[in-house]
């Protein structure tokens, strides 16, 4: 019954509301690249820890270079060199300058630096000095980058190259990360063989263990294959069990055929603790999603076309992916969407949320957004698409030339 | 000198001249996610292969139902169930017709389906049809999906979740893709300890061998890291030796101070075949950059900063890598770019591109970005940056409130 079906927005919501992930496990920074902080990071020391040249030129006391111009310039004391990596022996006197290199350590009584342009040395021992320095100018504080003590890294982050940096910078080499969630992913149908068997006549190839699996790899889980199952009620429920046990999620698609529609939902309502918590969703394609729980893990029920289980994996599973992974936050700007113009006209029955596959393209500077038709389960247009265009409930169609918002595949 | 240095277009010319990739490897389907087609994938056969229905129903020839409606219905005799799976084991007869679920292959004699809601079994052998089906009306021919010898994917396509579906439903369990680039990784410089060090005063810890590691890993390359090089000449040349052997790609960063700024080129000028393709390049961050090539491998050198490598690293690494990993045609969208409304008026020297990290946040639902100004070399900066904005070498600023696009970080 249509008015029985959860819509995206109650599915978001039952995921905003289901367990976070629970274990941490720790890892070095070169097995980190993707993964998502378990806890906040604080830094255990300042950043860069010692005052540091930010230009190339002479290190001063900024005192001695007031008032220098172009016509009048200051004359300085070459005191010596600053060298690269290392403590500088000696600090400068009153009218002394130090050469320095961009990054090298301020020298005792150093305040400021002056940067080569406007510094000429005459001699070994002098240096003009021809504009003026306040204290702390080109000057990188002890404490400028980072506090001891700051909040640098809140727990929930993905960590990318740039987030690896500054847990190198602070010498952090060990991280707590949350452990990648595994998914158990299943596919069911009488009709499906492995990829490796030669399908008979009325037979086809299993496409949706490896799009799926594909999926959690990207996403940042681990995929369990636990392989296809015959359209029947005991075998289907022992690979069940058996995935309940191993995994966070377990991901069954499949039965698609009128006799076994159900199939999935009878043998969740016979395991005891099995929570259903959505049978159908007003989407399309996707409608005979199902949601369920025992304990912490979560069941998903999935069309066994590979294009649908594909879609919903975009809409519901994303997201449901970036809950249990501990990954906080939506990214801010609507990553990977973009404006198209519509190349045709829409219908879409209203009462459910239409995801429709487009293709993308340049015509005459503007993007255009094509949709790809044709019957729900061809699997070649798969590969065809660039994103989704969303036609809503309360929409009943788009006409050729509408300013459409495409979501770009993100896995 | 100014004039002397390549634009942004210069560099992404001489990446797009460089050899691609050269071997290939085969791999598994469960090992292909991400990586590159090697050559165009043919289809070994046509699919589904059988004719097979799109819709639950019954397989009925068409012309036995035409001209019912409603009112005047076609009654026909059931002559059983088509099984999931399984060729039927007979045909059907004019008048006749055969149950069958989505997905089911069509019986001898039958070139339709009639949907479920439009026929009605009045008893164990009778089916009355409300609606006339046209031929091939719920049916995807054996050929529809695709065809044999049709060009499903083109070489240089990076396989995602939805290519390799469409792999799995052709049976191309092995797949020819690009062997993945290696990339060594050595940073320079006498300030620089290994993270797992304790820097003493005037050093700091090496960021740059974990960023650019990452970056590789993220964009499909194999990072070989050779560690730290002090700013000596002989020890640096003897480095970048052994990378030239090993890798595709050297990338060398560091020797930001005054007396090794050019040192990596002259590494570079002493060592046989090497010819240095870019000394320079007219954007800020990343001035230093240096492009040089030996037969099929590429060294770049990159600036010491963690956030000026890293910048370099989204505009030409990035490209560099697509190019190197055999990846064709630019993602059609401006993938991962947003408008976005300037905070505050930006000023910029004409004659370079600048490259200003931004920070991107909602305000009264307008997307707003915030420039990250900053002494350089500042490390903390890095995560808190959602991308990068241009403002080219003909442009002397920005003002507040301007449209402008920011390109999101791709890794």
């Amino acid at each position: 019954m249509f008015f029985q079906l959860k819509t995206v927005e109650d599915i978001l919501d039952i995921i905003g509301g289901l367990d976070g992930p629970a274990d941490e496990t720790r890892v070095s920074l070169t097995d980190a690249l993707d993964r998502v902080l378990a806890g906040d990071v604080i830094s255990p020391e300042a950043l860069p820890g010692f005052a540091r040249s930010s230009m190339d030129g002479f290190a001063v006391r900024a005192r001695d270079t007031f008032g220098a111009t172009e016509g009048l310039p200051a004359l300085l004391e070459i005191s010596g060199e600053v060298a690269m990596g290392a403590e500088p022996d000696r600090g400068i006197a009153p009218g002394q300058a130090a050469r320095i290199a961009t990054g090298g350590m301020l020298p005792e009584g150093a305040d400021a630096v002056v940067m080569v342009e406007y510094s000429q040395a005459l001699d070994e021992r002098t240096v003009e000095v021809s504009r003026a320095v306040s204290p702390l100018e080109n000057v990188i504080g002890p404490e400028d980058d980072v506090r001891k003590g700051e909040h640098v890294l809140p727990r929930g982050t993905r960590l990318r190259p740039r987030e690896l940096g500054v847990l190198a910078g602070l010498g952090l080499d060990g991280v707590a990360v949350v452990r990648r969630p595994v998914i158990a992913v299943i596919s069911t149908g009488d009709e499906i063989v492995p990829v490796d068997r030669t399908p008979r006549p009325g037979q086809v190839r299993d496409i949706n263990s490896h799009t799926l699996s594909a999926f959690c790899t990207r996403l940042g889980a681990e995929p369990l294959g636990l392989g296809l199952v015959p359209d029947r009620f005991d075998r289907l429920r022992e690979r069940l069990l058996h995935g309940l046990e191993r995994a966070d999620s377990v991901w069954i698609s499949g039965g698609s055929s009128v006799g076994t529609r159900d199939l999935t939902v009878q043998v969740l309502e016979s395991i005891d603790g099995m929570e259903i918590l959505a049978h159908g969703v007003s989407i399309s394609p996707g409608k005979p999603t199902i949601l369920a729980r025992r304990g912490r893990c979560t069941v998903w029920g999935l069309p066994g076309h590979a294009a649908s289980a594909l879609v919903v994996a975009e809409i519901l599973l994303g997201p449901f992916l970036r809950r249990i992974t501990g990954e906080r936050g939506e990214p801010l700007p609507p990553h990977g969407s973009v404006e198209a113009e519509l190349s045709r006209n829409i219908e879409s029955a209203p009462g459910r949320d239409d995801f429709i596959r487009v293709r993308l393209h340049r015509k005459e500077g503007r993007l255009v957004a094509e949709p790809l038709f044709g019957k729900s389960g061809l699997i070649s247009p798969l590969a065809r698409a660039d994103g989704l265009l969303r036609v809503d409930r309360f929409t009943e169609g788009l006409y050729q030339g509408a300013r459409v918002t495409v979501r770009l595949f993100g896995a």
